[in-house]
C-alpha cells in the first residue's frame, strides 16, 4: 500500500487523493463520491453562505463517512471605491455597447467572524485556505477546534511562510492548475512554477507534508507527483465533466470543445490571475490585463453580458476553469474518476 | 533494469537520460561525461561552424563510447531589412544611452545545405532538432545517414505534425524547461503547457516514444517523467553549473544569486520566447516584449551592452538561461550529476 502514509494519517483517509476545492463547480454530490472512493471529500465555500455550507457538510456526513474539507478565500476585499474598478466597468461597456454595471458588492466573501463561527459550529476535519491565510486571530479559533489546516503556496517563498506559521500541510499548485492561482506573496505571473519543478522544491524547503497540485488528471499524474515528493495530489479538472460536478452547460461546452492547449491564466475574468479556457473575452482583453478590476469586482463588470452570452449557450463571457490537463477530463461518473486515477497511480507504482 | 526500452534500443544507450544540448553552455567535456555515465552526448551546434562540429565530435567520440547526438536550430532567417531590427536596436541606444548597434548578421544559423553535408560527413548517430524540422528535403538526407531523427514539441499538435514527418521520437518540452522554446506552429506563449500535463498528453497522442523535458533536474523529476508515460528524460539545467559545462562566469553567479522563482519566459535577449534567470534587462524590457527584433537579431541589438556589462562581472545583459528547477542544480562534475540523478532514479522506481 501507500509507502507516505504522512496525509493518509493526518486526515483519516484511504487513498491520498483530495477533491480539489472549485467554487461554482465542486458541492456535495462531487464530495461524497470522492469520500467514497477512501479520497478527502472538499466543499467550496467562497460562493456560499454560512448556512448552504452547513447544510452540505450536513449532506456529505450523511451520505458517505470520512473526514471534510471547507475551503475559503483569504483574499482582501477591495475598496469599494476604488477607481480601476468603475473605469474597467466604463471600458467594457464601451467596447462591448451595453451600459456599464455599476460595481457591484463583491460575490466572493474572505474568510470573516462569520465564516469561523461556522467552521466552529460544524467542526470540518480539514479546513483548507486561498491566497493566503486567515488573520491570525480567526486561524488560531480554527486551530483550537481540531481542524487540520492546509493552504496552497505557488511558489517556494509562499511554502515557507505557510509552514511558519504553522499549517499541518502545503498545497504546491503548480502552474498548470486550474482555477484560481493561489499566488499571495508574488504578483509575477509569468513566474509561476510548473508542478513538476515546485513540488520537489517546495518538498525540500518546508518540515510538513507536500500536497500536489495542478496538471493531476489519471494515475500517471498521480505516480508522477508522488515521485516528486509529494505525500498526496489534489485533482480538480479530472472531475469538471463528471455528473456530479455543478459544472454548467457553456463551461462542459468549452470543455469538450477546446484544442489541447487553449487555456491560460488570466484575470480578466475575476480580476486575480486564474487558468481557465481561453474564451472570447479572455482572448480580447487578455489574458493578463493590468487595469482590469481588482478581485473580485472585475466579475461584476461583466456580469450582465455573461448571464445574456450563457442564456443563448455562449461561455464567451463566463468563466471556464480548467487546468492544462483537461484533455483527461471524462463524461463518467465520480466516484469511476477517483477509483481509476487510485488503481492506475497503483499499478503504476507497484503498490 | 527500465522497463520501458523504447529510447534505450533506439540510440543504443544505457541509460533513458539524454543531456539537453545548451548552445553556449553545452560542448564536448560535457557530452563526454553524460556518455560515460550511459547517457547519451548532445552537441549543440547552432551557434558553431561546421568544422567546430566535426573536431567535438572527434573529441566525443575520443574520449567517450556510445551514440552522439547533433543538434540544429530550423527557424526562418528573418529579412535583413525587417524594420523591427532596426526601430528594437535604437529604441535599446536611446534607454541606455549607448550609440544603437547597427544590425548584424545572424549568429545563430538554422540547420541549411553546410549543416547537411557536416551531418554526411560525420555521421551522429542521433540528430536533434529544434524549432521544427529541415527542409523536407534536407530532412531525407539526414534520415538516410541512418541518424535517428527527433524534435521539440511544446503543443500536442507540434508533436503530431512532428511524427507525421517521421521523427523517430518525440521531445515533449514542457514550460519548466531552461533556453528556447522550441515552439513553431504556435507563438502564444501564455498557453505554454507544464512538463507534468504535456507528456500523458502528447504519450496518448503519437505513436512514437516520448522524451521529456523541463523542470527534471534530479531523480525525482527523473521517475515522475517515466511514470508520466515519458521513455527517457532530456536534462540540461542540472549539469549548467558543472565544471565541464561552458556556462560563463556571469552565468553561473545569476544561477547561485537567484530566489528559486526568479525565471520567466522572455523573448527579449534574442528574439524567441526563452526561459532564463530574470536579469535587469528582462526585468526592464520584458519578459515579453511584442517590439523585440525577430529572432535572432535581438541578440544582436545588446551584444555591445552584453559584453561591456559581462567584463565588470555583471549578467545584466547577458542570457542567462535556465529551467524552474534551477535551485537543484550543483557544483558537481557533470559524471557525478548524471550517475547521482540516474541512481535516484532507479532507487525511486526500484528498478
Amino acid at each position: 500500500m501507500w509507502r507516505d502514509r504522512r496525509i493518509l494519517d493526518l486526515f483519516g483517509i484511504e487513498h491520498p487523493l483530495i477533491l480539489a476545492p472549485m467554487a461554482g463547480s465542486g458541492g456535495p454530490a462531487l464530495a461524497v463520491e470522492v469520500a467514497r472512493a477512501g479520497g478527502l471529500a472538499s466543499l467550496p465555500c467562497a460562493l456560499l453562505t454560512p448556512g448552504t455550507v452547513a447544510r452540505e457538510v450536513e449532506t456529505v456526513r450523511h451520505e458517505a463517512a470520512g473526514p471534510v474539507n471547507l475551503n475559503f478565500f483569504c483574499h482582501r476585499l477591495p475598496d469599494p471605491d476604488d477607481p480601476r474598478a468603475g473605469a474597467w466597468a466604463r471600458r467594457i461597456g464601451e467596447r462591448y455597447g451595453v451600459p456599464p454595471s455599476p460595481p457591484e458588492g463583491p460575490s466572493r466573501l474572505p474568510f470573516d467572524e462569520a465564516a469561523c463561527a461556522l467552521v466552529e459550529a460544524v467542526r470540518p476535519e480539514v479546513a483548507s485556505f486561498h491566497f493566503g491565510l486567515p488573520e491570525p486571530a480567526l486561524l488560531e479559533r480554527v486551530k483550537v477546534t481540531g481542524a487540520r489546516v492546509i493552504a496552497s503556496a505557488t511558489t517556494v517563498e509562499e511554502a515557507v511562510w505557510l509552514a511558519e506559521r504553522g499549517v499541518d500541510a502545503v498545497i504546491a499548485q503548480g502552474a498548470e492548475a486550474g482555477g484560481h492561482r493561489g499566488m499571495f506573496l508574488d504578483e509575477a505571473v509569468a513566474s509561476q512554477i510548473g508542478t513538476l519543478s515546485l513540488v520537489p522544491l517546495v518538498a525540500d524547503a518546508v518540515p510538513v507534508p507536500v500536497i500536489a497540485a495542478g496538471g493531476i488528471a489519471d494515475g500517471r499524474g498521480m505516480a508522477a507527483a508522488l515521485m516528486l515528493g509529494a505525500s498526496a495530489v489534489q485533482v480538480g479538472t479530472a472531475f469538471l465533466r463528471s455528473p456530479e460536478a455543478l459544472t454548467g452547460a457553456v463551461h462542459r461546452k468549452a470543455l469538450a470543445l477546446a484544442g489541447a492547449g487553449d487555456t491560460a491564466i488570466t484575470n480578466v475574468l475575476t480580476g486575480r490571475p486564474a487558468r481557465g479556457i481561453l474564451t472570447r473575452f479572455v482572448h480580447e482583453m487578455g489574458p493578463m490585463n493590468p487595469e482590469a478590476a481588482p478581485f473580485p469586482l472585475a466579475a461584476a463588470a461583466i456580469a450582465g453580458l455573461r448571464r445574456a452570452h450563457e442564456d443563448r449557450g455562449s461561455a464567451d463571457f463566463s468563466p471556464a476553469w480548467a487546468g492544462q490537463s483537461f484533455p483527461l477530463a471524462r463524461d463518467e461518473p465520480a466516484g469511476e474518476t477517483a477509483a481509476r486515477i487510485v488503481a492506475e497511480a497503483r499499478a503504476l507504482l507497484g503498490v
